[in-house]
This record gives structure tokens, C-alpha cells and sequence, in this order.
């Protein structure tokens, strides 16, 4: 078994924010978020992470501190002047919707990501949800990774469709939500839909549809797995960038791409998502343990299993 | 491996109607459809069936001689003075959503359903969505059932919530959907939900949730499988009913209720609807084998095992 010493390392590019959150559970405010920051985490379960991504002078020390003691490289964490992304959201009685309250870009607004020189060798890279063009420039000055995934949203679907077909020729994987994927390709049959995502560039597509799990396509094959039901869903936010982090970090941790690594990488993605909506913001990731993750999976296992009898 | 002809057999009750469909893939009229019907037929792939229901004069010899040559037994199928029951739907673009456009309820508002001596001795038994005490009347004819499954609907659970708890009370299994588990439980959260059924009274709870598949709820284990992603959906009607009946066909081929054959079961019903929503109506089961069934059933364990590797 590798280890998370040993792993090859994994390149996340994204936002870093201070979410204000409000669900039918609770409430939490300017707490740790952003998709690099919850992918980041989510990731270092697995494999050393590099991150980059832009601060304001107001992020605290001390989550600075505890993304550090993850083990996940800083280098690429830039500090600007003036203040940190922050979101506010409220989620709906159906956790499925959400609204956002308000939305302060500050510093993420002038955003261009430069890799440090010692990220350029990154074999897996991961494009959270950005402008498709600034994830092209990333890809641009990497040297040659293995394997590259990106998320989007419907924002970019609709405003920049250029942009982002020219980045989807580029990439290995494109993970994107059910509507968004009938939305990229016209189509409202999802199959007919990642058929034609696929032709885009991508050899695989994960359809991510929240509390029903998750489908993985490639051009001959089809993965289908559902979300772990849970007793208690307390913040759904970060789910999709955790899913990713530990997707990649497991990929990392198997350091090769076959269909075997793939699924077992997804349903560990699946794994560490269904803890972090256990509490709010990152506060069921940081009190988490890989042996946790690891009786998880076989619970998944356990919970899908019709094969092995 | 156990056959349809030595396997235990199935009784089902329940509605027969001629259906009017419309759907975005196009229209039938006057297509043979009703709940026990399409029971029936998906069981009758694995199982004898008895079938228990009411048709009218106009209901067509054809379709009595199809349900014949499906090995299902229509002793217990009784044509009263007046119309067959009559339901014509209407499916939104999201196949999700449907109105019903006109319903007759016809000889079917009168039903109540005797069985046959021969049918008393049945091991499994589907009670269909109708009026929970007529469920239970039926259940009171029956001499020592091994397993009994019971289907409802919002209407009952607002309507007649003390004849449904009786009727639970008695069940072995209920077989209902997500948002009929949350009603019936009043609770949001689906695994909550799903234990307070279970203190109901069946050891067995199925949650429906269509093209994401389903959940089985026991006091002390969950199986979760997804749908078979299709390519084409043509119209959604019957695939509750035939994937109950896929169920509890492959339930009586295996003769006996354990967490394996619960799993398979659950697995080739979940198959037989897939197959059921590829063309309209009935059309597509009256065309199906056993050996398609079984080359699904082995697609199903392929899109979705992690399990053997």
C-alpha cells in the first residue's frame, strides 16, 4: 500500500473564501470554505497537496496553521491586500437549493493563478470551479501531469462557452452536476448528454447528483454509485470539492489511472464527502482520522455489495 | 438453480386498467396497464402468479389470452358488468412529473377482491396500491403467507392513516417512495424516515427513488443500488409496478428471504424496470427474455461493482 508520503503529489487551483452559512440545522459564520481550500483537505487524507490560491490580509492565522499541518504545501497561497472572498448562503428546507445571501469577490476578483516553480512537475491537478480561461493558463505552465480534472458551473456554461470547450479539450475529466451536464450538451437524457461531453475532449465525465451519488462515463463504460445515507446532514456545503479532493488524492495515492484506481478513487471521493456535510464547514474533516475514511469505504462496501455472493 | 415452473408462486392484487399515455417520446391509447397487471407480468419471468383483479366488459380478449401465455394464473380475475378501469396521464418534459388528465374508476370502484381456493396457499404475496383495508382484507384470506409486500400512495396516507397502520402492522416488507416515506414517517431525512417506518411493523422497507434507483431499509442493514442508466426513457409508467414485480418473481424463484436473495431480488427488479420504461406500456416486456433479463441482471453488477477488485 502507498502512503501519503510516498503518493504522488496533487496540484489544486481555486478559490479560498470565508463562508457565512445558514441551513435548517444552523448556522456558522466566516468560517473556512472555497473549493481549493475544502479540496485541499479532502485531498491530504491522501497524497501532498500543492495549492494556489489568494487570501486577503484577513485570513486568520490559524487556519493558515491547520491547512499547513495537513501537509498541504502553501507556497502557492498568495496574500493580498485587502479582504478575503467571502459567501453567504442560506440553504432551504430541502438541502438541494440554496440561495446566496451576499457575495464579496475582494481579492479573488484579481486572481491569476501562478504556479511556484516547484508545482510545475504536479502530475494530478485539479481546476476547481473558475474562469475556464485562467484554468487554461494553469494547465499552460504545468509541464506534464498525468492526469487533470476540472470542475465548472452554469455561469461558465452560459457566459464564456468558448473558453470553456477550448479548456475541456485539454482536460482528462470534467466533474460537473446532472443539470449541468444536460446544459453543456444540449441534451436532457443524461446518457445522451455525457456521450456528448465526452466527444468535447475529456475521457471521463462524473456526473455529481448530491445525495444520489454519483456516475463516472467513458467513451466504453459506465460506474454508478450512490451517496452514503446519512442520519444527520447538517451543511451540504464543500460536498462536490471534497468528493473531488479525495477523488484525486486517491488517484495520487494509487499513482495510475485504470479503471480499477478510478472507482475505488470515487467511491472514496464519495467517502469523504458524506463526512464533511456532518457538520458545518470543514468541522468534520479536521476531527477526521484515514481509519475513519477506511471503515467508511468498507461500509460502503458493505452497503452496494451484491457481487460477492 | 431453481425455474418458473418449480418455484413458489406469487399472488398479487391490485388494479387492471386500459391506459391513455402521453409522454415527450410520443402517445399510446387505451394500452393495457394497472398496477397488478404490470406486476404480474415482470413477476411472471421468474414465478407462477396469481393474479386477483377487475376488468370490464370492453377489456380485450387478447390481453386476457397475452396474461394466459405469461404463465399467470386468472382465476382470480373477475369481468363485472361496466367499463375497465380507465387512467390517462400526461408526463412533463422532466419524466419525473406527470398529471393525471382524466381517470374512470369504472368496475374498479367496486372492487373487492375474493381469492380463488387455489390461491389461499400462496407464499408471496404483493398487495398493490388500493384502499389499505381492502389490502388487509385480502391478507385475512390468505392461509400462511412466507412473505407479504405492500405498495400506497399519498392519497392513503392522508386519507386512511389508521387502516394503513393496521395494515402495516402485518406486512413483511412496504414498498413505497421517497417523498411517500417522509410523508408517512413526518420526517425530512430519509434514514430517520425509514426507521420510523420500520417501527411500524415491516422488517422490510424499499424506497423508491425512479432514475436514481433505491434504497432497502432493515432494522439493522441498508442496501443502496442505482438505476441502469438508459438512453432512452419512452415512458415511466409501470416501473414501480414491474420493479416490484421483478422483485418478488425473483423472491419466490429463490424460495426463501435472506439478505442475498433480497439483493438480488432487489437487482432484477430493479432490471425488469429498466426494461419496462424503453417503450410503452407493456411493449417491451411482451418482447423481453429471461436471457435479457440475466444479460442486465450482469450489466447491473459491471456498472456498479468496486467490490471484486
Amino acid at each position: 500500500m502507498s502512503s501519503r508520503e510516498t503518493a504522488a503529489s496533487v496540484c489544486v487551483v481555486g478559490s479560498m473564501a470565508l463562508d457565512s452559512i445558514e441551513t435548517p440545522e444552523g448556522s456558522a459564520t466566516d468560517v473556512l470554505g472555497g473549493a481549493s481550500t475544502y479540496f485541499s483537505v479532502a485531498a491530504s487524507f491522501f497524497a501532498p497537496v500543492n495549492l494556489v490560491g489568494v487570501v486577503g490580509s484577513d485570513f486568520p492565522e490559524h487556519e493558515r496553521r491547520f491547512l499547513d499541518s495537513c501537509g498541504i504545501n502553501l507556497d502557492g497561497l498568495t496574500e493580498a491586500e485587502g479582504g478575503t472572498f467571502r459567501w453567504h448562503g442560506r440553504y432551504h428546507e430541502n438541502m438541494n437549493i440554496r440561495d446566496t445571501v451576499d457575495l464579496q469577490l475582494n481579492v479573488f476578483e484579481q486572481f491569476q493563478p501562478t504556479l511556484p516553480e516547484s508545482y510545475r512537475a504536479s502530475e494530478f491537478v485539479f481546476l476547481a470551479n473558475i474562469q475556464p480561461s485562467l484554468q487554461s493558463d494553469v494547465l499552460s505552465q504545468l509541464e506534464s501531469p498525468l492526469y487533470v480534472g476540472a470542475d465548472t458551473m452554469d455561469h461558465w456554461i452560459t457566459t464564456a462557452p468558448e473558453e470553456l470547450r477550448a479548456l475541456l479539450s485539454r482536460v482528462d475529466l470534467v466533474s460537473i452536476n446532472d443539470s449541468e451536464v444536460c446544459q453543456l450538451a444540449g441534451e436532457g437524457n443524461i446518457v445522451r448528454a455525457a456521450r456528448k461531453v465526452l466527444e468535447l475532449g475529456p475521457s471521463h465525465l462524473i456526473v455529481k447528483r448530491g445525495e444520489y451519488g454519483a456516475l463516472l462515463f467513458s467513451s466504453n463504460d459506465v460506474f454508478a454509485v450512490p451517496a452514503f445515507p446519512l442520519e444527520v446532514v447538517t451543511d451540504p456545503t464543500g460536498a462536490g470539492d471534497t468528493f473531488a479532493g479525495g477523488l484525486f488524492g486517491s488517484l495520487a495515492e494509487a499513482g495510475e489511472i485504470t479503471r480499477e484506481t478510478l472507482r475505488r478513487a470515487i467511491v472514496y471521493g464519495s467517502v469523504v464527502a458524506s463526512f464533511t456535510v456532518e457538520a458545518f464547514g470543514l468541522d468534520r474533516l479536521r476531527a477526521l482520522s484515514r481509519a475513519e475514511l477506511d471503515e467508511r469505504y468498507r461500509a460502503f462496501m458493505a452497503l452496494t455489495d451484491f457481487h460477492t455472493y
